[in-house]
């Protein structure tokens, strides 16, 4: 059994670590902490976990604590990762970032985005972006995680294998994408009240929102080169999952796409290529960490259409976090991640 | 007051129809028609109408008492509408159909797509496309009116602007669109169950729906020439709406957009502009007969992203049906339509 | 055309009522007030509304110009209308008051249930209970309205046949009442996200909530003496609508109950009862100002049990504003109030 | 390992037998049996499920076949149990009944609800009722299991404690429960597509259910006689969850109730009693075996309320199931059944 702490466990990434941790064969939650939340149960916040870590108190951050775990999950808003991500690696505690703060391999373009400068640009050099299908050596000798963001993660399994196949112009990639209310996270706003927000569908962030940077670098690392993305979020009226519709443009000799993504993917554990013709639901990820994905050819054009869904909270988030985890300590890649989605 | 008729009744459309003309100053509703439910109180089967129409009741479809109509709709699904229209035109019956049936001027290819030989192709060269915000002087001037398809509104819309002024490429069009589930309409099949579409998100129909005919025609008739659209349509967990993102490629000199949306669309009575960076919710469209508009440009990039919103039932369908009985008849064009949407 | 000013008119009645008004022939708004929004458009606050209103903005409450309206009303949090109501009524413009401000005829017991001193006790003998069903003759002599709130519009209507006519023992009510989330307002509260309220039932204030004294206040005037009532709200996950089941034990001979809601609500143009064995949907009143109520006997024996359905926001609120207003200023009962409920 | 068959797998209680087995470490699914979609592969109808048992498929009804199983799920309309129980208990297979079949003692009762005569009046004396807080032992020894519906688990588990220590009016039971649809099943009916499901409540079957006997005969158990029970089910708009409100009339001395829950389930796994003041949330339980309780005595009286909410799928019914499985092959109770429900 390892220990590992959370800092910042108040919010959605938070409890669902928590959810999803209690079938870990291998893991003790040893802290959890929340400054506005401190000395409450856990349970007494999130009911679901009753029965779960009856004796899990939210706790001030204190990073003494903190080193005492094997790793620490940053379930935090920008910029908290930055400062106390130091200290813990330098007392040998490995740090998985849930938030944004080492996403962005570039400094400036962190600042420019978040408006503030970046906290911790020394570590930029070590930190692992931890999307397993693509750095998976790198993972697991890495001491500090920047989980992916849970757009960045659907749009880039979707594009990856037809941008490193070199099959569509990376000048034009669209990406359209739906999610659900969680991705807002757990703050009191008045877009995100049911009576706003059910029964009613809107893009936001049309102009630009800041997972696009992150996307267009990891989508750069595939194509070998930059990329030119427009990106298009949507609220969608539900609690959980992202549907990303991505649309390329096929360059002259594309060949037999259901097997190039059924080979790119042959190995992975959380990723899923359905049946020619398929049409995922984000409801048969509800809960799973796993990408599900099919690959369209409308009319058999010069369009290629990719459907993928995740949980993100889970192959978007939590699941993911924890995925690093196993990478990172040497556990079975799916210890934890193995239960099936919740449907219906 | 005008005499109408329904026929097909017991769809959402046709309930929608009877909405909306309980607040139309100028019609009465003399027929509804449903075979399976002949007999039956219309406010038995839709309590919302309980206090209206108390004396209506569905009737077996009798040409004879639907020709004492001023004008008849059809809410069916397709072919009913080609075997009633001709024998109404002739006793001197207006025919406003909501179904697909005179929606594309080719009647082979209306045959590819339904499956059957058009039944009624005579009918074909007087039948007027009720876009009114295209065809507004042709549709006063008709017998036949073909109700544009929900999809096909929002599509045409947002893009016609563009096409009309040539300032996107016409072969690399794409309408990502989202639609609440009462677009497929009140069967009672599996996957509209609450139990199964909400809290969900899926594609459907990415290889080719039934829709891309029709919009193709109309984007063609006005960018002057064939179109490349690729159309995916999502089922989205609410009962209404539709939300149409459209993206196209700007040629070298866009010049404002904003301005040339708000040029086209300045004296649409049922077509609303909105401000520069607007996002359009659907449900701000709920119950009304209107389509929001907002175009994007993102990053000053030669990608246009034009967000447009229905009601699917009202503008989508019945709301845009009775615009077209108020041309064809004289009424001002908002009588019965003038009601603002149901937010929250 | 008379003049209205709307106080506190950012929260959902607020944007209830220009939605009815819209559709009034006899009423014009004059000045709508929002400390927190002055100076914004109300349709960039509503966009549903753009359109409608379009010059018109929030402003901060100016007692003159209010008073400059044959009408003023309140939509604001309890205490807003105790400091105003006054001075408006001097002035010689009528008050609507949406709130809890004048229900209870007890000052003390107002202050008990909300914590703080009534700030105009002067004015509780001239302020009438706005449900017309039982106060229709007072209200249109009356300058101050105090409209019922939704919970005590439903328990009331559903429970006063049967007290009215002696035939249940009024020790032993019981209302169970489930209402949509627009019921708790428009504020920015974590229990009233999408993620935290859609998917889940939950009971609350089952200890005691403030429309308790409310409905006990009503229900002993129909009793003739006091009552005993077990009062229990439920959030449901959705936006509209408010199901009161209600309980009461039949005395030995209760005779034809059908008979005895028909006749007393038959001459009632917003109170519909249903036929024999029906079971009202909250959706078949969505927008409407009506109260559709069903009355059962199970099995024949001594338990009555009363469905009784309401939208929150028209019936329990809003609507039955516009419908005081009606009787205050001899329109038409129905005027703006007319338009079916919207469905599906 | 010991193999289990399940017969009528395609409904939801079917794949949440599989969802859950899944995580079970004694339980091989060997068979699952669906007229209507036999040669089918579970994972094409419940995708969820890709990437477990992808071998599996559905299969014609072979009682031979099941008969190699050592426990068969029943997860099929009434009838079925009835005619292919007897068979499987001769060839030495025990037989876990999701169905009603089994549930009510008296043939003749079950005969009135059901329409049809009972099919296995032979089998009800060794028949067990499947409710473990009650019949542990029972089941233990059981070979034939009547898993209760899952109304009748929640309104039963609410009001045991109180009747089994004679503190309420066994006459003036009321039990205002509020579903989610998956309840009704997946069945393609009009009633329960989302469009006309959700944003709305009604309450139905207010006259009689079917589950009515079952409660009554549970509940007469507890209290030592025939018991009055008034229960009106009502239809929530949500997949998943049981609100049980359940009032009754304390006698004289009723003593500390919120302790006098905690120690009747004190030793219970899926029985949580909450803290006093506690409102359960049904999806504090979504897709866990558990029902969560809180007691409430409103301004002190005479009346108590009682909260208990379960997953209907689970605690409902699945997860009922495996847990008198559980019990009877010797398993831990928790087998299967640890994971926490998931939330938001």
């Amino acid at each position: 059994m390892i220990k590992v702490g959370i800092v910042g466990g108040t919010g959605y990434t938070g409890v669902e670590l928590l959810r999803l941790l209690a079938s870990h064969p291998h893991v003790e939650v040893e802290a959890i902490t929340s400054r506005s939340e401190a000395g409450l149960a856990v349970s007494e916040l999130y009911p679901n976990l009753r029965g779960h870590y009856d004796e899990l108190r939210f706790s001030e951050p204190d990073p003494a604590r903190l080193a005492r775990c094997d790793a620490v999950f940053f379930a935090t808003p920008h910029g908290v990762a930055h400062a106390l991500a130091g200290e813990l690696l330098e007392r040998g505690t490995r740090v998985i970032d849930l938030s944004a703060d080492f996403r962005i391999r570039d400094a400036g373009i962190w600042a420019d985005w978040y408006g503030q400068p970046h906290g911790a640009p020394e570590l930029l050099d070590e930190a692992i972006y931890g999307l397993p299908e693509v750095h998976r050596e790198k993972i697991r000798q890495s001491r500090l995680i920047a989980v992916p963001g849970c757009y960045p993660t659907a749009v880039q399994l979707g594009f990856l294998p037809l941008l490193e196949a070199g099959l569509i112009d990376p000048d034009r990639l669209i990406a359209d994408c739906k999610s659900g209310v969680t991705g807002a996270g757990r703050g009191a706003k008045v877009p995100s009240l049911l009576a706003e927000a059910s029964e009613s569908m809107k893009a936001y962030g049309a102009s630009g929102h800041r997972h696009l940077p992150e996307i267009r670098q990891g989508l750069a690392d595939a194509a070998g080169g930059e990329v030119g993305l427009t990106f298009v979020p949507h609220l969608t009226p539900m609690i959980r999952g992202i549907h990303a519709t991505l649309y390329g443009q096929l360059k002259a000799d594309a060949g037999d796409l259901q097997q190039l993504f059924e080979e790119r993917y042959r190995d992975e554990p959380f990723v899923d290529v359905m049946p020619v013709g398929s049409h995922p639901e984000t409801r048969s990820v509800k809960g799973a960490n796993l990408c599900r994905i099919a690959v369209h050819r409308p009319a058999n054009g010069d369009t290629v259409v990719v459907l993928a869904v995740i949980d993100n909270l889970v192959k978007g988030a939590s699941g993911q976090a924890i995925h690093n985890l196993n990478l990172m300590f040497g556990f079975n890649e799916t210890d934890g991640l193995a239960a099936p989605a919740i449907m219906p």
